[in-house]
């Protein structure tokens, strides 16, 4: 991060939009534009808001947008995939998997819960139950005081959603920022923190692309909010030195040394 | 698991022990022999402790020993690997995850930290610090009331053993059990307990190769223990299932659907 | 905890039943006799499940029931209170907090969220949202592989009960076993577990006196399961040592020692 | 808070720096002064960093200088305490409890660890091992990417300190920070993160009253970081409210209401 910018990337799969006429209606430039927008429009909020510098990157792009170089210089990158997961490069997942354990945040979103990328930072299958039964959602808040929930209510609602519900595969939040009541009787664990290296992870349900969820004035709050929290505090790179000791060693220490078995760490890799 | 055996799996590579004579001296007839005999040897302790079942596996078998069928009957696995991670084939390595997440339980030993099959449940790099200096090495009991520390003291010693230095990088533990001091100046969490799925992972750091590690008592005790911990409470297959509503849905549910929206799930692998 | 059996105490604050005719209707003998019936009855389920001996206990006993010699032969205490929490005395609350620390396991139920030991073993104000409009409430399994869901569908149902809505004013919870939803828009982390000390506590949220839920079989099953996964792994009394170092200091160590200020923690108390 | 200062006290005892004259030595105007003087020195380091106010506190004066007009306006309270934790009056710790979980920091440092309020929030005894004998005290950054921890290098040492070794009797913390190796052979956990209600708590090892701790730079950074990361980011104050359904109730609602039934909570407190 610079001092004085957060720098964002939305990016999209972009195939609903461009295939299917009643999505492309709501989403004439494609979710990632109006999640881009709703960032740009959200008024900072809370100790330390930093203003974001936007961009977004779509899956036909080049290295889907995400070179290295681009990712390098990301704070906090957004993740909307649903029917083309498979067609993302395992290269591209590995890089973003691994600019999250040197430290940049990575916001996942709805039916991103089967992205390559999430599955391979949660280590399960990220499965749960849905239904598209245009119901609604009503989100309460669990942990008020966390940055997330800034400047939200104890609830919002969204009237028409797809319904996701309990069990979702995922390891135990660290936080439990929000959980999901649906008209059609499940409860769902909607947004959910997790540290991964030194980079931060946000899971948030709301989404389908079906439903004009990116416009919601809460939504954009939290997508705001999440930016903010998942921004980078340090960026180290992977290491796993043989180091000296920082204490003198007692005589024993040579006593069971052999040569040719002090050594075979060294070809770990 | 049947009523009254769990069945175990203790697979290493076993590469160092061919070799490497120095090593062969410790484990002639390699280390899983060694761990699975400690396994056999040591005495029930608690409430609802199982008799062991206890088979090897190793990198050059077929499959590396680790076929569908035979994972397909395994409550724990164990996992020593250093030198070879590149070795082991994807296709094992995803069908060992498959059933960490239906239930099987786990146990990754010292240098496993970087096995693949360690790595993609993290999700993290596993990266630590690291030296090979025959130093002393105490293992700390953080939680004395966890069924891993059963039977053990507040501490236990390893008069010589490799060093692993944090930090350590894997998402925070759920249950910390052991936390190692080192001669040399080091600290590290040597006994970690995660839930990934429906399976229980379980870390210990001890037992490097130049070492009589696994011939030490209070081990053993630490890996019988971590054996029962370990075993599945049940075994549920991935699904994500599309589910119909509980509860009567308003009738503004038809509002918003569109011919061709609602099926775009099905289309997603 | 003898090898056979585990000592189970259902306490009840035994006031709603002898004042209100309605709730005396649903349960005549008390609703601790009832939840102590229920344990009697429910078939032992899963790996290492140990017969009950089940007693009980109420406010208006000596000592509330819970004299010292009882509770240290206790392995589970049950806890049901609502409308007398002021009357329990401080004495035996601190006596029941001791003994979790050292290891007894402690199930809280519904109302009890506000009982004197809960909210001093929280260190919170355990506060929530309440309602009593004979509601219906899901409740999901969030984990299928804890124990205490042993033997649960995907949910279960009581057709009325009070509503209990976040934010439930709690440390997050180590494990999350249930959330419940509710006909009138709310959810409700009703099933969750912490360790405190060496003890394990559980809170049950259903089981509102004017309801036969201690009658449900999904309800006694969950009770049940509780029972075990509370019973006490170890009984360690509390000490805080002093202690000698296990490594030699170096001279060093001399340098800074001054008399009067080495015993300074001697009269910590 | 207001926008631009975060208002601190430091809260000390102060009864060993009178006492004995080989502690006056180290610090002639009390911990709390040195401890004071410490924040208000070190530089702001990171994004959203608000400059401090700082005051002080002391067991002599009326209420302990902590009346409900200064902790309501207080942001962070810093809690130095030792011999005379049985004179702080239960009533000022309740209130400072109350104040913590409507929202404010609590910075709970050293011996501490058994102060009223710091048992009061964790619920448990809190004890732990330890000896006065002048040894290294190393303590290792276990997640670099924590605020508390930024500045600081892999780890830091004091050259004296008193020793604590685990077990620590807390609950398990939400992060832990620092973990620290004695030279006397014992690993403590002694940076641990814990929200309670809406504020966070954060204990910190070091700071033995026979040692120039608080005027080490490491440790004035993390005292400073701390301060920072304990901030609130809202104030809540408790209730409990009777809340109205925010969905239709079927019918059966009327069915198993009986007057007097409905009432029982309104006498709860």
């Amino acid at each position: 991060m610079k001092q004085d910018r957060l720098n964002v990337i939305v990016w999209n799969e972009f195939e609903h939009e461009r295939e299917n006429p009643a999505i492309r209606a709501i989403y004439p430039e494609g979710l990632h534009a109006t999640i881009a927008d709703g960032l740009r429009r959200t008024p900072l909020l809370g100790r330390g808001a930093v203003p974001l510098e936007v961009g977004i990157a779509t899956l036909d792009q080049p290295e889907h947008g995400l070179t290295q170089e681009r990712l390098d210089a990301c704070d906090v990158l957004l993740w909307w995939g649903h029917k083309a997961h498979g067609k993302v490069s395992d290269a591209v997942v590995e890089r973003v998997q691994r600019r999250v354990l040197e430290g940049m945040g990575l916001i996942v979103l709805h039916s991103g819960h089967f992205s390559k990328i999430f599955r391979r930072l949660m280590g399960t299958n990220c499965s749960l139950k849905w239904r598209e039964a245009h119901e609604k959602e009503r989100l309460w808040v669990i942990e008020p005081s966390h940055p997330i929930a800034a400047g939200l209510g104890e609830y919002f609602e969204l009237p028409h959603e797809e319904m996701y519900g309990e069990r979702f595969d995922i390891p135990a939040p660290d936080e439990l920022v929000f959980t999901s009541w649906f008209e059609g009787g499940e409860v769902f664990r909607s947004g959910c923190c997790w540290q991964r290296g030194h980079g931060r992870v946000f899971y948030f349900r709301p989404g389908h692309e079906a439903y004009p969820t990116y416009f919601d004035a809460n939504v954009q709050r939290v997508l705001a909010n999440a930016v903010q929290w998942a921004a980078p505090r340090v960026t180290i790179a992977d290491v796993c030195p043989n180091t000296a000791p920082l204490e003198v060693l007692s005589e024993k220490s040579g006593r069971f040394a052999t040569a040719g078995v002090l050594q075979t760490r060294s070809d770990l890799e």
